[in-house]
């Protein structure tokens, strides 16, 4: 096969996840891996570690040779690029993402051309960090993919997103619509980071070192996070967010009472039935022993 | 020496976290660990596990030749057992706890007689499992070790705690008084679990499979409880716990008004403020690149 038909995938924005899938997707399916960023250190740092397999910030050059198009940029960057790049896209192109919201992406992908397919993509993995110095190959081993196909995607680009999740080490592949997706992620995620920056608001955060155990390590974790991405996140989601953490509120001040009345017996009987609910919520397996 | 001139250490309660003191004691300056328990089932485990040296049922019988008594107990248990042993621990005897509150364990431990020291102790580890099958020696590694002695505990009881402290692999040992150490744990430890059931009650919680990484499993691994130790240790706290409570109900109801405005650029400059106590909080160091 000479060099010019060779099938690409593009991976826009070499970030924590674009990084990351970058060195994740070498060697798939005889794919060229080409990474795109605007930033020349990042580009360089890319190059020097073989994140994917050439590096370039020509997104206008390599897009029309692109098969797959992934976006790895902030919610609002995605909007932007594809409003820019709308017209660069080869006829059955398959372009997604990676992005933590999907009904504004979605709504966004309908700027594309007829031919131009979008699935939208949610790896739910990640860390506390950003930037590709933090990338790593293994990122997505074990973690779950979430797909919010359009109604028009084919079968054949779902069936290749499928096979992509599994190249990269996902546990499983989800498809859902970005309603249900929001809804889901604002309780699973995006709550979980108004948590971690809630409690390190507490004046006690520095005077506790030496105090905290794993329990405080887990639930700040993320707390460090990218202030510019999560304001997005948080924004382009509002109403799904708020009635979650509507809801979480609502279930704190009901342990906040029960505590209150000095009834042990209340307060005994609603732990457990929130612990038993944890424990079913667990599934059975060696996950349980970790 | 003679087997009856052996330094002795007691152990009281085989459950998770007795069961890897015993574990992760054995060795420990030549003493001999011995186990107690009143369950069949458990003491048997624990012999066939070489959980200590010798294993028993019979408090009493060994509690005259101790030297350092562990009380592994749940919090009222350990102030039931105090009660009922005062007049068996032997001049010059150290005793101490593994407990999660400390002022009402120190207050309890006013019966003991003079003569016989109590040191308040907690270490800042376990996981969300309980019973003496879970148990395990590396359990302490790297974690904060909390005495509160008495004004009155010799320089030697604190030093041979200290000794243990490292022994078992312990990152530091800190001293403290009870009531900053209760306050300190409201915050670290409390408030985290009542967070984990809070999320747990939430009726989304089924159906989110799939949907969940690992901030949410980082957030609810605790929900899984003992719900009766966890209903004396909130109990037993209740000021700090509910102060601390009313502390993160309001600083999740700010994101809430800084999201439900609109207003992003105070959202970002609120999560701006949090992400920067986090990244503060956290100590420079490898930690950082876990």
């Amino acid at each position: 096969m000479a060099e010019g038909e060779r099938k690409r995938i593009v991976v826009v924005g070499l970030g924590l996840i674009g990084g990351s899938l970058a060195l994740a997707l070498k060697g798939f399916e005889g794919y060229e891996i080409v990474g795109v960023d605007v930033s020349q250190p990042t580009l360089r740092f890319a190059a020097e570690h073989g994140v994917g397999d050439r590096v370039t910030e020509d997104a206008a050059a390599v897009l029309p040779g692109a098969d797959v198009v992934v976006l790895a940029l902030h919610p609002r960057g995605i909007l932007r690029f594809l409003e820019e790049h709308r017209a660069r896209f080869k006829q059955g192109c398959l372009v997604t993402d990676v992005c933590g919201v999907k009904s504004a992406v979605m709504e966004g992908a309908g700027v594309l051309p007829e031919g131009v397919d979008f699935i939208g993509c949610h790896p739910m993995a990640g860390t506390e960090f950003s930037g590709i110095e933090h990338a790593f190959a293994e990122m997505f081993q074990g973690s779950h993919l979430i797909l919010t196909p359009r109604e028009s995607s084919t079968p054949e680009h779902v069936a290749l997103m499928e096979r992509l999740g599994a190249y990269i080490g996902c546990r499983d592949v989800y498809k859902t619509t970005p309603e249900e997706h929001d809804a889901m992620i604002a309780y699973t995620s995006q709550v979980m980071h108004i948590i971690a920056v809630s409690v390190c608001d507490d004046p006690m955060l520095f005077a506790c070192r030496g105090f905290e155990g794993s329990s405080f390590r887990g639930c700040t974790r993320v707390a460090a996070l990218d202030v510019g991405l999560w304001t997005e996140l948080f924004s382009l989601n509002r109403p799904a967010l708020l009635t979650v953490l509507d809801r979480l509120m609502e279930n704190l001040g009901a342990y906040r009472e029960a505590l209150a009345s000095g009834d042990s017996g209340k307060l005994a009987e609603k732990l457990a039935y929130s612990a038993a609910r944890k424990r079913e919520m667990d599934l059975p397996g060696p996950d349980l022993l970790q």
